[in-house]
């Protein structure tokens, strides 16, 4: 702790928010080696390319809606606006961060999407024949979905943080997810259909873990925008509804063909609803008056869909999913309530969104729950060919059985909490070097500092626009300093 | 109406609008029922469960795409976005209650989708070799449908009613609606593919008879806050063009594979395109300076899609659809422009959304058009298979006609409105008494009562804010005594 | 450029914004016209039609699934999708003209569709056996696509038109559009999938051509709302990210089943999402201190998808996706930069949204790309059938070889070209007439024109209101003069 101390006064000096050299840079040379690296590596599969028609018949395809595209298609512009608007709104929230909340999005989101084609490419789609990865829709989706991990880590350093070091964050983050990925799926052969480990385990401790090494003691300064306004809320709702309501397809989007897509779309579709009703009793008791409050309805009623990510695929049942639903709500409720204040005060975590009640506790929740269902499973629930198809015991894994896959469902919440942590800390180590253009304590969640923010007076109506002008000769010295401070 | 009358005046007592115990301990206890009951009764059906594989080798399905899931879930996700982003979103108009659109529209969908599936399972999808219901993707529309009803009763008492009312609508109104839809649907064999009948006749006259048991003689107390702005109007345009965009979704989501869905989607892609230039010519012609009314635009140029409900899977024609759509514009917005005040003042129903233009006499123009579609329906048109398909004159029904299958439609109509008018008044009766935490007549339409709400002050620009601190010192006392009463 | 003169200088009347008499009568007399026109011409093809049934088993089509509505609805719903919310809301921008953004851009587009389907039916899908057209999916798409092409035009005329002259524009876009569409597609046989050249190109130059032919000299007394409010430029991120997102679906709707959609998705995302990166790394170094524009974040973010619109489905290769779309976005915002101040002050040319930035450049580029990578097609790429089946050399065209299409894509392009601004000029003059109901120079971008704008005085939180009741009694008399000169 005390090194980690001495870096962190080595890094304070005196912050420069200018990014006019440094963010042109990275965008432009970094897309560069992009259209390099995709120029070397990348080609379209089979049922991309136009020999599609001749690959259907040497595989006796009976018809082009065969082809994987009309399988996911749905599912993955589901998920698509789950990373873009999704979670671009959710982060709104903020009464003057809305700028950086969607657009920083769009832009981590547009970068890492590339890479996580590569890395994940590398490691999955690669055809040893000609050395090319081999891309079609279950690689878009399966990118939006790494993505989705370092826009969850977003959420914990939202309005701390330059939009370089969110793409360096972006660029490191994929790496990790992409390592991650790799031997939780294919080494420890654990199933995780819709990510509860592989996903938002690993983002959200990756983010908290990066937000405590950039831990700002003097946060407060900036305490006057560190909150919602009645519109901005309004937004952020956007954000959570949408992502609320493709979550099913979010889970279900790269489960088995037939079945397991169905079978996911319905858990999670049951476990959301649960966890609406739970987080609004959970906000009620803990208010004054029994008020709602905006930041419990707009995200803890997410948490069901985390938990039950891992086990949708599964023969979770309904009133699994729904049990799933019910604990999450309400546990991670009671994590924003009593939680987050907790971490920040004593842990040193600044957590912005709340990220670790939305995404790490239900994500840790879902890797348990799913080495459970995976250890339960048993050949009268699932059918002989249904167990094997479901937790694919095949090939190198055909003398696999349900409690040993449990056990390795556990050794996976464990790889990506190792990977999380260790991973968060690193990075978080390389974005405190002061040459990032973060901005100053008192000068956070503010659009101003990296947006051309338009003038609002023009926005007051006429007759309030005339008394200003009044008011304002009168006050006209004085003015003029309280302007230039608060900018 | 006499013992009406004082049944009300027993009920007027000072309203306490703290709902801390009953609203969570509501949501607690029906959450926990929905656990326990779908563990007795819901499990998946053959298309979701892991023995599909064997269930496609038994029926001898060629493909994995031949699952239901892949004909009906993408519909499911464009209707499941118009239940919680077009409804909630349409409600957020008024100036300070939309936290209260889209907050508690996303609660009562929530519930209301967990116990329709329960009451439209028990009458649809029982397995009676073992007593359970099996679900489907099916099953999740035909839940998101029966809140959709809910949800436009919603519309009526926007504003007016507490959370914990609402969820006792819910569940009252998810149960009228799942027998009313049992009769309509099986015992009458009326047809009802996007539900003019089932869905928007009895929920709108649902929710206008409880608005009509809810009287609030001095509403105007509450009038500064009874209307929007700006920004609330772009709000409640996310809605509505969702709703707008997504409805050949709704109508078509479960009418027959093929043929079916598709002429539904063209049908009701016409009938609401037609529906936006009356609603514009009408809105204009009953204004000052032909100026254009956002409540129209926002509300009325959906009526088309309700209206062609019915009728959207029939061979309605293209020419068809569009005179639907024509009528229904033009009604709708007249409706708004004379039918809603003279209903609040002579009628004594308070209709805060305008659910009867938008939903309760389209609803009933599409109940009519569709029995004189099925009535005047021939074997020249249809042809032979295609009239047994599409009116499903099979096994107990194998005998019908279409002029016959007219009076059943219309008899259809007659059993929404009966169960809507009826079990209105009597859930308005409970929902009457002085117990569900409901506000006062002063304080409707006002955010404040149920959701801690962001202080506004901050959102001020700088050279405003100054201004305000230097006012604020100069009338401290009065503010205090303002700000009280106005909270 | 005399007469051009003096024509302007007759038009240039008093203006009179009323359009309660023409508005009405349009819109009227217009939908009457659409349903006559339907009756006689419009019925559902053989896939919409109860006769499927039999149609499937005489062409021994196996199942439903192979419905082109299965193929293309999810598709269609996207670009449903983007007409709607995607062009409405990203004309939001405006402080004060969200109304007219969504409200017109709703209108024209309910209008436009419908004739699209007649005009696009007569000369795409006239049965000549019954002389009727017969409508489809695929239909509902390419009319989407037709209306697309006139909500481009009306972003270089927001603000300055009253719906009437949008009306008279997108009647005579749209018949513009069918034929140069024709003549493009079926004389030409050149290949468009996303229409580059049909529909960007075409549109913009269009609207370019009206704007210029609308030019108003004293523009700048409106200046005062010519700009973006905050929550405005946030309302606007939704249509942009609605429009990014879904642009793959918008690419791939209409072209070949399997892998020419699925190829067609996979360029798009990856074209999309280089020029994200260069979109921000230019918008950063041309602005002092290397802030953000979200004019540019709005707009140029999508200049990839349309350059990649007619090469989608060419085997442009993924990382010839990237580089169409990394040169877009520089283009794209080098274009808002420079070349808008440029034209506005040169050409004469009002581009309110940067239409010619967004949808004109990257259109003809598109064209350009289009043409490269037909002509360089070959047998060893794309496969013997796969050349065939992707530029449909059949029939009148099977002795078609890859660099003579390359020379017919560039007359496509020309074509476009020629009828959008030819086009444009004719209806320019059209409604430079006095009768149209358009605002005076001083009054653009201004919603209270032609709508009923909500009194905002409420929006004020309590303790401000009681201070305005102060102020306003002091200046009560000087208030009544500025508030009347002022609407």
């Amino acid at each position: 702790m005390g090194c980690v101390q001495s870096f962190r006064e080595l890094c304070d000096r005196q912050k420069n928010t200018n990014v006019r050299k440094s963010l042109p840079a990275v965008c432009i040379v970094w897309q560069t080696a992009m259209i390099i690296l995709f120029g070397v590596f990348i080609r379209y599969n089979e049922e991309a390319d136009t020999h599609w028609v001749e690959h259907r018949h040497t595989k006796n395809i009976s018809s082009d809606i065969e082809n994987d595209f009309y399988y996911r298609y749905p599912s993955f512009q589901d998920v698509h606006v789950m990373i873009f608007v999704g979670f671009g709104f959710l982060m709104t929230f903020l009464k003057r961060y809305s700028f950086g909340a969607v657009g920083f999005n769009f832009l981590i989101a547009a970068f890492g999407l590339q890479w996580a084609l590569l890395m994940q490419g590398w490691f999955h789609s690669l055809d040893y024949t000609d050395g090319k990865i081999k891309i079609g829709v279950e690689n878009m989706i399966n990118a939006d979905f790494c993505v989705a991990g370092c826009l969850i880590a977003y959420g914990a350093v939202l309005g701390k943080v330059s939009a370089v070091q969110l793409l360096v964050m972006t660029l490191f983050g994929v790496t990790l997810f992409a390592v991650e990925e790799y031997i939780i799926l294919n080494v420890i052969h654990a199933r995780d259909a819709g990510g509860s480990m592989v996903i938002h385990t690993f983002g959200a401790y990756y983010g908290l873990s990066i937000s405590w090494m950039l831990y700002r003691p003097n946060l407060d300064q900036s305490d006057r925008l560190h909150g919602s306004v009645y519109h901005s809320d309004v937004f952020a709702m956007i954000g959570t509804l949408f992502l609320w309501m493709f979550w099913p397809s979010f889970n279900s989007a790269i489960t088995d063909h037939g079945d397991g897509q169905h079978r996911a779309a319905i858990n999670t579709y049951l476990a959301l609803a649960a966890t609406v009703l739970t987080t609004v009793a959970i906000s009620s008791l803990f208010q004054k008056h029994g008020k709602l409050d905006m930041v419990h309805i707009q995200n803890a009623t997410l948490a069901g869909g985390v938990a039950v990510g891992t086990a949708a695929e599964f023969m979770l049942m309904p009133y699994g999913a729904l049990i799933v639903g019910f604990c999450c709500g309400i546990i991670s409720t009671l994590g924003y309530v009593y939680l987050s204040p907790f971490m920040e005060k004593y842990l040193k975590i600044q957590d912005t969104c709340g990220i670790h009640n939305l995404h790490a506790m239900p994500g840790v929740i879902g890797g348990i729950v799913g080495a459970i269902t995976a250890a339960s499973a048993t050949e009268s629930v699932y059918g002989v060919e249904g167990l094997i198809n479901t937790f694919d015991f095949k090939e190198d894994f055909k003398d696999m059985v349900p409690s040993r896959q449990g056990g390795h469902q556990a050794a996976g919440l464990c790889v990506a909490l190792c990977f999380a942590v260790g991973g968060g800390i690193a990075v978080g180590c390389i974005l405190r070097l002061p040459i990032w253009g973060d901005p100053a304590d008192d000068n956070c969640f503010d659009d101003e500092t990296y947006w051309e923010v338009p003038d609002e007076e023009e926005d007051v109506p006429p007759i309030l626009h005339y008394n200003n002008h009044m008011r304002n000769k009168d006050v006209a010295e004085s003015n003029f300093s309280v302007e230039q401070s608060a900018r």
